[in-house]
């Protein structure tokens, strides 16, 4: 194994809450083994036009609580070719690096897979994304801080709710996970949850609601993730105001600010937890994987194994108590 | 001027931040000056179907934090025909309520003065409601609390939006009036801001944008009031898009959420004084008038009065500023 | 076994967020297995005093989000009595009681493990408590909270701390249990964090610190558990000001606002899984045992071995990534 | 009047939110009118010190939701003697500054006003304080947000304090401004509150929260401002708990949380405000004078007359309000 002496970090993809936290552990876990770290902007873009900074642990601090990433971020097309993986790693080779931590998504994994297959260079993952959709980890990155973000929202809706007969409808992010739409769905004790992993016909929500209105609901909250099947939030809406006609539907779609926000106390612990182990993997010669949290411990699966396998996130019980719970 | 011993007090329009408040102040400052309370619910139809409560001091208790109304609003056709206003009053006259206080928006106060002309029952109104659209009170009632909701959205927006070349379209409410829009704009730093109040042609904001970009804005927020007049937020994404094709173009719609919430100090105290003056002008003698606050002070306005008259409350200098803050 | 046709809920102890959205899904469990549910005010004391309520599905809508409990809860020396429990026995039977789930901490348990054995009546126990000190789950009821809260409060510290020579304490709660502290340190970047757990002479402390100060720190927090050994907040804060007179020492004691707050997302999702497991537990005949989460998990675990063990959740390894932090 | 090319601009004294978004104002409306514009770090003693900065548009981004001042503040001995002021007129002179916008309190108007007066160099002032404690402006910059701080806080010890017989006394900012205590108590719901410009015995406290009990009140409240003359809260929480044994005593002392924190909306826009209008009242030729809100309108204040001037903001009827709202 090849000493390291210097170790390059970089977020890349959609960013999330906590990567600033697990930038700062990164860096001062490394500085704390004696070495030295350097920033890549712009993740894979970065990589290819040499947009390098030297991280000091002055650099690092005052960030655990911001959201969004000094490092900035951005989707690479480049480094999809051959060409651009070759002018990355020499820009990598010249500055001195000679290992990488990578936080960000799948798309960033499968990045630093491929880099550290073709040029042997050491890498480790860290999962950041609201998401909550990768292999090895119970939580990723940022999910903690987007439900609760989105429960504050929900909270706020459900106040004014309480005093007309009104349906509302709150699309979440989720284009392929419904996890932040039943967490918050359930922590928000919405009436009916619409998730992209399962069908549910809006025959089916119509019929929900109705039950929900014998039981006496004089009002309703109906999540929907982004990724839901029925056509968008709106044309669920419009579908179920023509057999609500004595109902005032309401739509609120939350977007981009479910990605912001200063981390959550679990995050910014679970972001230092996952960027100290990752430094110190990669000195103990691990490559190739990604860090993740079991319980309560960390644990590291390979990166292979991560990216193709799903685990089932949306547990099949909250699944069922939701219902219930709308009951 | 005949003796009141009984005050009812109802919340009526779209609820907004702070109607607790003002319900729990109205009720402790009546009781501290041995009247009785009345709690009527959905306001001008509770008046009509009779729906009353007996408010006692603990009725109030713990619900200076909470946003909605627990006296519930309602619309209310009835009220507007001399059939509806004749039920009301005699289940007042039963009920044995000798002066009303109303919190609500320019509807409430039109019911209001109706009523107190019609059977001479002594009126006063509070203004509540968050678009702070009303003559004779700098502030109304939830506005505040509103402003402070829509720049935690945007704050949370311009984490996730540094990295990336995105345009963000924030929808906020306002039909008639852009004082939100305004205020949440400048206190959020948006690059633009479009108001019902003014016509800003969708070809001046794609050239306030470009000079953006020009000026190095990786990054830009655009605010829109509900009301604005360029067809809806997602028809000026699209002109926007066609011209920014380099751009992503996202979309936020806060909704509903902007009419909740656990009320602001300033939202608390206000509706604290405002239901406190309410009570002790009924008992002095004044009434068909509003509350409401000029600098520190509290001051009462017929509703003639404010009824007729409009204040341009976006300041029109906060205007300038807003266009020198994003330069 | 016994058929369950009636349930009883309550909460002891200190109150910790959560534990309304643990009633409500108690509530909401049991109603729709076609089951009674009775709320016991008080805890153990509205044993004792039959303070009963019947539980109906309305009342518990809109608490899944409020803080404290709305069955209030109390210390109770009676019940430590053979007669005190006598009696809440007789008053349970004659309400129709057939089964139990108490929220709390391990006071609480005991008293149940004591019950159950004594009258043989089912009980389940779910662990509220914001220490986080419980055997047989990872995280208690209102952990996740009182966590954030508390970085809310280093976060708004550090923004004033940054300009000036400061060395700020801040005590949180936990006599025994250095859980918090050690949490909302790493999470809220604490220079330093003493536990009751772990003795840090002063002097180390001081040292410490003037490391920090040697790498250049202008400002420095530390956290301090209640329960640290070294005589309180204000004795430690004294001992550092004698050494460091040209630092000015500050001090925060944030007291019980730690226990109160709207709880996180995470919290309410707990609390809602748990108070489902505990009622199905119940129904399948379980008793005797508390539910726990492990992983993404739930477990349930006899009271006996709850009672009996300790397992230190202070991972070891997050107390030395403390310190490698504030490197 | 001679012409303005450079404005230097600086924080001073305690910081306070929305110094941030004031800087960013005076920067940009300065830019905007084709000036340049030199921060100066740590306030008058960064003066005398020479710590200058360049401050662009870019450098001003994304602070205006930020706590704390990013050019940072100090207390400063030296500019209190005439060679101090002359070293730091010789630096601004060198470094080519015309004017100079000052953000802080009394004191730093003091220094503003001399510096003015012997040099000859134009001054504007913007009040920035939580203390609300200076004259000429009807809000200080930082006391709403501050006001709004510790109603969470208080809201949070409200949740929790239901269940028990409690009382809870909360130290708030305020040695000789009771403006924070009194609006929180009033927004916080609180049972008492002690200010340090009115004197309330312990004895009365004492009947207050006697009175309180039998009006059937489980738990209670109390606002004390660190300024109030009994001897601190831990005085008068002994002196209540001696007669109230049945009670249990608990004190939070917030201390500097409330200095912290993102600003609120109407401190962002009030910042934004007074930066715009200090900077175009010294390019009109204004100087000595300090900005501020009347109502919603800007004016200024000559320092002298700022200075040697009090306003009694404890707006009289709100002191009665708060004990009818406690009743």
């Amino acid at each position: 194994m090849k000493e390291i002496n210097r170790i390059g970090v970089f977020t890349s993809g959609g960013d999330a809450p906590g990567m600033n936290a697990a930038i700062r552990s990164v860096v001062r876990t490394a500085l704390y083994e004696n070495k030295k770290v350097t920033g890549i902007y712009h993740g894979y873009q970065g990589m290819i036009d040499a947009e390098f900074t030297d991280m000091t642990s002055h650099a690092v601090s005052s960030i655990i609580n911001r959201g969004g990433t000094i490092l900035k971020s951005a989707r690479c097309l480049d480094f999809k070719t051959k060409e651009g993986r070759a002018k990355a790693y020499a820009n990598i080779k010249r500055e001195g690096i000679d290992a990488l931590v990578a936080i960000g998504g799948d798309g960033t994994f499968t990045g630093a897979q491929i880099l550290s297959q073709e040029y042997d260079i050491p890498v480790m993952c860290i999962p950041g994304t609201i998401d909550n959709d990768l292999y090895g980890s119970d939580y990723t990155l940022g999910y903690d801080t987007a439900n609760n973000t989105v429960i504050e929202a929900i909270d706020k809706i459900r106040d004014t709710a309480a005093s007309h007969n009104r349906v509302f409808f709150v699309e979440v992010m989720g284009r392929d996970s419904g996890c932040i739409a039943l967490q918050a769905g359930v922590g928000g004790g919405a009436e009916a949850i619409l998730l992209p992993e399962k069908e549910t016909a809006i025959a089916e929500l119509i019929e929900l609601l109705e039950q929900a209105e014998v039981r006496n609901k004089s009002s309703m909250i109906v999540i929907i993730a982004e990724g839901d099947k029925n056509g968008g939030v709106y044309n669920v809406a419009k579908h179920v105001q023509e057999k609500f006609d004595h109902f005032d539907i309401k739509v609120s779609i939350l977007g981009h600010l479910q990605r912001g926000g200063s981390p959550s106390s679990f995050d910014r612990v679970l972001a230092t937890r996952m960027g100290y182990t990752a430094v110190r993997e990669l000195l103990k010669g691990n490559s190739g994987a990604t860090v993740g949290i079991r319980g309560i411990d960390m644990i590291t699966t390979p990166l292979e194994q991560a990216l193709n396998n799903r685990e089932f996130k949306l547990n099949e019980e909250l699944l069922e108590i939701a219902k219930v719970m709308s009951f």
